[in-house]
């Protein structure tokens, strides 16, 4: 029997009680702070946990992240030698293609200029359709996610392009890698799609250099992490016209202060880091599939490995 | 040599002469009403054709439509024997796979809402998120463009079916046919896609009885012609709540009048029938292979059957 703790300032426990224990009916589910005897706890599902709550735990075997990010876990809260493992959850990597598919789709069909004319009533049917086949998307991060946007978007019939820290081999899919990389992948971009990990190595890329090395009029989608782009720098690549329009999901901080010249600036769309989100039906499976596989001995999908931060 | 007449009120002759002479250098491209001696034209590319003018051309061979469908086509003006062939283009069908991918990701992850909060300057994540695998969207017209619709919405991971005069087996797509597989049809459809052609058989489908058989709050895509909804009863639909949304690009006239009540309904997203257009460089190759295939005693492929409309 698996006796796990549910450690999360954010997600619902009932929900993910429920779809645990219809797939493993004996399981013992518990609730920070209501952990009973923490030293029987076997497997922990945290998202932002509550500081020390983890260290409670002598006998944790297994950490399953909530997020397929890892960056809301303080590695240094991490008990040693105890496994992280990321989420890996077919509706959250659903949520995030649609999330890509919609935003693109949005600027490829000029669909806001359609909806202003719906709101001053005129037939206008604006210019030449735009040639699928001849607009480059850039993905950048091609790991389970960023693979089946790449992969999703090739199927609608755009000309895919990913980047990658290391070499990344995707089918239909011009492959691009490390620094030396970057300005040649930049330069083709329509659309540049970020969603990668949060690492040393990705913070603060997507700066002011980073955005002169897209096609003028490009369009930006940031549904990595705040941490990845310069907001400063966005803003005055959309002021002078550089950049053509950003959709942004995520935010150095978060909720976004009411302030921020994001929230109306007319070439931002905005989203409070909703472009997708575990479902505890569809994540469950990985869930178990991570404690049976540490039980077993055997590699869990979804490792981290903190060397490279994720 | 192919002597071709081009006699559209639509599209842009200059694009379409140069995408053909690029497949075909000696191809004779003639642009109506200077058609030169026309008994020697050939091949007809046609799009709402100058009443009279197929008429001036005693050796026509074939007529290739310069859309999808044929309604715009007044068949007694149609010499007979002369085979019509409808436009089959890589980038049309594209182009309504990304209208209605965009159509369903737009209601599915309320995207609207999300607007309206960023006016507001609100964060806002609003409800849980939608099980996408649970979300069922069907599809009416299941031929070319509706297949690969259906195809590209069960990609993402909806569930989906199709709906269509005669039974059509499409890959992973549960199928009905017919006026009675209709009401099953659509008593699950979260979103119900209307791609079909307009015949005697489907003028007016979409009516009163139609719409009350969705589930209720249940969203409409109108992309085939106007002539398949009942606006009136769209409209009340809508104002009881029967009907969430209306996503139309098609209407019994067009340009719709700045009168209709369409354009500044809250439930109707409007676009003035830009769902799909043919380019010429990705249309190019099916108007020549047309005219080969005539030539030399094959079917073409996307031949019109009068009797069936389409």
């Amino acid at each position: 029997m698996t006796v796990l703790g549910f450690v999360s300032t954010w997600d619902r426990a009932p929900d993910w009680k429920a779809a645990l224990t219809a797939l493993e009916p004996g399981l013992d589910f518990r609730i920070d702070p209501e952990l009973g005897d923490a030293r029987q706890i076997e497997a922990a599902l945290v998202w932002k946990p509550r500081p020390g709550a983890l260290a409670t735990m002598p006998n944790l075997k297994v950490i399953v992240s909530l997020g397929a990010g890892v960056d809301s876990l303080r590695r240094e809260e991490m008990p040693a030698d105890v496994p992280v493992v990321r989420m890996i959850d077919p509706q959250l990597t659903r949520g995030m293609v649609e999330y890509v598919l919609y935003a693109v789709l949005r600027q490829h069909r000029y669909f806001p200029f359609f909806e202003d004319k719906q709101r001053a009533s005129a037939w206008d049917q604006g210019g030449p359709v735009p040639d699928t086949a001849r607009t480059t998307v850039g993905v950048m991060g091609i790991g389970v996610i960023g693979g089946a946007i790449a992969r999703a978007l090739r199927e609608v019939g755009f000309a895919v392009r990913g980047w990658s820290r290391t070499p990344h081999a995707v089918e239909g899919i011009e492959g691009f890698h490390g620094a030396d990389g970057l300005a040649p992948f930049l330069a083709e971009c329509r659309h540049a799609v970020c969603v990668l990990p949060l690492t040393p190595a990705t913070r603060g890329l997507i700066d002011a250099r980073f955005l002169s090395l897209l096609p003028k009029g490009a369009h930006l989608i940031n549904i990595g992490r705040g941490g990845h782009a310069d907001e400063a720098a966005i803003l005055a690549a959309l002021d002078s016209g550089r950049l053509g329009h950003a959709t942004l999901d995520v935010f150095h901080q978060e909720p976004l202060p009411a302030e921020h010249r994001f929230w109306r600036h007319p070439g931002v769309t905005l989203t409070p880091h909703v472009a997708s989100l575990t479902l505890a039906r569809t994540g469950a499976p990985h869930v178990i599939a991570a404690v049976r596989a540490v039980r077993e001995g055997r590699r869990p999908d979804g490792l981290v490995d903190w060397a490279r931060g994720y």
